[in-house]
């Protein structure tokens, strides 16, 4: 790859925060350059500049938002484009980004599971694209690395998920614990929530609170259960529970899981520590971590404990860099054929 | 009166934030009987609990909510309604309630300003309702308490204006100041912006964040001039920044005026002392004060400095309960004959 | 009990949050009658006011603090003490009351354990009074309230404790549940850490952050499963995680526990308001609860759901007031036979 | 300059906040090296690594922090200082790596002042190393950028003095302002007192808080008075007051200035614009600005009203970056002949 090459961007949805946070790891990225943002803002008669929709670009970025059509991206030499389009939406414009030959990471939930009929029953909808869902590579590097490359369409993943997956990567590829009594309480800052105003994230609601929410119905435990089984070649159930924290950004999953024989807690680190020797954004960290040393980050901090018998691995990461847009970067590099870590360390 | 005796009091507009205050602070009054809460939600077939629009009431009060419907009112023996319902709507619902002999303690701006051409100046809109215009009290206890006693409607103060006019009040009544060279920096909590989400009060936008807001244009500006003025018996102007800050409640005003001769920061203190010592709720204190120690109280915490000959009056006070719901129920008591602290110390 | 009865109060470490709010609460309860507060504060030549200590008490409070002192509390006639010592100093000071006849309700964690080689294991030191631990009364009023009255030393119950306890109480009492697979997984607002400075407190540390703390060693857990035990009348084993959430108070604990047989949502809903209909201080609520609705209030909400054949339960509370200076007052009122509500609602 | 150049740079004060910050930018910066940090941690026998100090920088920095000793920064062939250090201590280690031959970049003020006498009156104890501070140049690039070349000793300004400073510089430039009406009313997020732990900065206490310190005697004052009367050529007196806002970072000015003449709010944002064309990191915006768009940039964003013959200037950034260590870092592309945005754009 010549060092020079640049790829032509878009970004779709442009108004949201995971299209925030791609547009400001993409301008400091050296082979990115983004030549459209879209946003239904765009559709206006006076179209805003993107950093009226997001005043942190200013003086960063001079476009222009632009109503999403195919054609004009074509004409504007898009070759990928970042889709920040909610669910159900994203599936609707995908394909004829994929059919005009624009590669697209996206993400939202639409190309996730691979199972059209568990995308139903947990979305409440039928999925319409079901061609390229069965294309689609779910964008998780440290787990399905090997196939993003030439992918033409990444499902990037969930917030919460990388933490569950990741948290528990190692013991259930190592067959260690017992694949159906395991819990996973996640605890998420506001931005996990989007930009859409709503009661629930209206400040004087959320600030100096916490609740758990979807308890028994988050989305994210189909996404969660389809990759750990991938990675134990076996059906791996889940207890996930999120909450919504005061903070702005970071999540922190803590997860019980039950050994099926003795564990040691200096093994299980010397485990995990083996398990991600090769993947530059995982850290397994002695320490107990905190959201706050991965805030603006693309690294996810993993630390194990044996407790009473259970093991415990605590685990956390930015939800919109690490659990959105960072490694949908890191997708991006890996679908390039970059250094996984270009743009980001 | 007597020690049992209880006023039969409605609610209208329950479901923001200054109602949920008013019924909070009432529930613990010994004279006060809370019959009706009126909410746009009253209208729907299966009317919601009052505690199903404020869960922190489950327990506390059983009352549904009703439409606003003034014989109901009249039926169920209201003598008093605290209107906790947006400016506009106030005075198209208002005189119904004056007309059926129901007392009003209006916690909207619509009968604070007394000339109507001002209201129309600033609100942008006509006033519709002159008539009890020019009956209303403006309830600043500490102003305006000889008046309030057997008061038909008492137009509750704005949040801001209290910490502006009572910080200055000594002042300005002892014409030590320029009435001209005033500049009022006040910081206010997210909840003086309401309870109908927006852009603006959406946490991951306001939160770790500070802007001012309404530069110039504020609405609390003439209600202040006007009061000073009263007070001062001579044209006030001020400059007022209100300021957006991340927490859930508090105002914080930090008042900078130029005194018309030599002032000494002791002598300052005393004349504060001395102008409120029998007012129960101003707190003149020797230290800088904080939002904090106001919070959840009815208190307004003062004091003075003198810096490079200019004076600089701090002044703060929790926005929904001094700056709304905790003066109405002094007011309540004024216009009652209760004493003034009650339900409150 | 005569209604115009005073039980003469002393606070004892009144520098710290929980004598704050013992403070404020005890200051509007009918029948208590604050004449001592104790602080190393006190020991100084000029001794501060108690609202020097906490500038929320200015012109609420006008004692002076003063040194701890059994002679002097004699002769102030004080009847009762609210120990807000730290655990181990508590301990020390406690005998000399007890044997001067004052009552104590002690907020400390001295006297939680009644096996005193349990708390020198978690402790980390020697029970130097097993004397009164024999006598001491775990006061949490909904499970031990009959033993309250006219008890001497009352170990009032650590916060996140009466979450998990309150929480589980029903499953439990109705042997529901498997005792050797639970998981209680708590989030605590910072307030619980007390009122000394250190780094892990400090504003730009903990602030916009997320993270556990304790894992597998906090000293809440030996108390959760002493009075789990007691009401299961078989030993009980959990996994208690706390985590520090960036906000004041509240915590919120969710409860994971397997049933022994097949259980159903709305019969488990059933159980909990039948178990609490007589506990006025317990709300079993429908929605999934918030911290927030609990804030400055002694309720503890709690409601349950089943998802996949495993029991959440989620209960939350301030963690000053129900967790510490409230449920104290609670016990204050069982002590004396005042009604359990007085002074709270 | 080669695009090879990389200059070797020490830490000076590892610990901190702003020492944090430098080391992040220094590590994108393609011209930096960091070779050593020292730290009185350093000074231990298992000196720690830098990413125990700061569990940001885990696998990001592999050096152990050092003890301070000039020699060995020698032997390390530190060609420059970041220094962030205490005032008092600062100025008792620069003059050892002046004198041999590195260049300091210094955050603390010890090197603000350049009359000592007024250091001693506001500081409170000598200035201690006279000699160095006559050649010290403060570093506002914006304003003191030509004499930053090659200067071997940079006083990097106070965060507070910029927005100050460079709110008012085109109306003091422009000789449009009296001099001596001049109100900066200045409201810091908490990251600002540095990150010694201290009852003011314990979350519990300023958190939900606005509070007002330092009235009158913040040693900011002479800095910005310093530096406007050069650039009015004419001596300018303020009234600085600056304010604790509960969030992490983020520095928000309010100024009111009293216009000379008649003004008018365009001409005055044409007026800033053009003052500001050629500053990279000062963006003149349209909008009223917010410290959210300058967290976690060197951006200083500015804005102009005139309001009732009265001009308010609005002025953010982030406190720690461009308040501190990114402006620290644009000294040091001056410094070496770098483009001035580099490691930062």
């Amino acid at each position: 790859m010549l060092s020079s090459m640049k790829i032509n961007v878009a970004i779709l949805g442009g108004s949201g925060y995971t299209a925030l946070e791609c547009i400001q790891i993409l301008l400091k990225h050296p082979h990115a350059n983004i030549v459209a943002v879209t946003s239904r803002q765009g559709e206006k008669e006076a179209t805003p500049l993107v950093s009226d929709l997001h005043p942190r670009l200013a003086h960063r970025i001079a476009l222009r938002c632009q109503p999403f059509d195919v054609a004009h991206l074509k004409e504007q030499a898009v070759q990928v484009a970042f889709g920040c389009l909610p669910h159900g939406i994203s599936m609707a414009t995908i394909p004829q980004l994929i059919a005009a030959g624009i590669k697209v990471i996206d993400l939202s939930a639409d190309y996730r599971l691979r199972d059209a009929n568990v995308y139903a029953q947990w979305y409440k909808h039928e999925h319409s694209d079901q061609g390229n869902l069965a294309n689609a590579v779910y964008g998780l590097p440290e787990v399905y690395g090997s196939k993003l490359k030439n992918a033409s369409l990444i499902a990037n993943p969930g917030c919460y998920p990388q933490t569950g997956i990741l948290g528990l990567a190692p013991l259930v590829a190592n067959k260690l614990i017992d694949l159906n009594n395991i819990v996973i309480d996640s605890k998420s800052g506001v931005s996990g929530g989007g930009r859409s105003p709503s009661l629930t994230f209206h400040y004087p609601e959320c600030n100096e609170s916490v609740a758990a929410y979807g308890v028994g119905t988050h989305r994210h435990t189909p996404e969660i259960e389809q990759v750990l089984s991938d990675i134990a070649q076996a059906p791996v159930n889940v207890i996930f529970t999120p909450h919504l924290i005061p903070m702005d950004r970071g999540i922190f999953s803590t997860i019980y899981a039950s050994p099926r024989g003795k564990v040691d807690e200096k093994e299980l680190m010397a485990l995990y520590r083996k398990h991600f020797e090769k993947t530059p954004f995982v850290r397994v960290v002695d320490r107990l971590p905190a959201t706050k040393d991965t805030v603006n980050t693309n690294f996810l901090d993993i630390t194990v404990r044996v407790v009473r018998d259970r093991i415990i691995v605590l685990a956390c990461e930015d939800n919109l860099i690490r659990g959105a847009s960072g490694v949908a970067v890191q997708n991006f590099n890996h679908m390039f054929g970059f250094e996984e870590t270009l743009g980001q360390l």
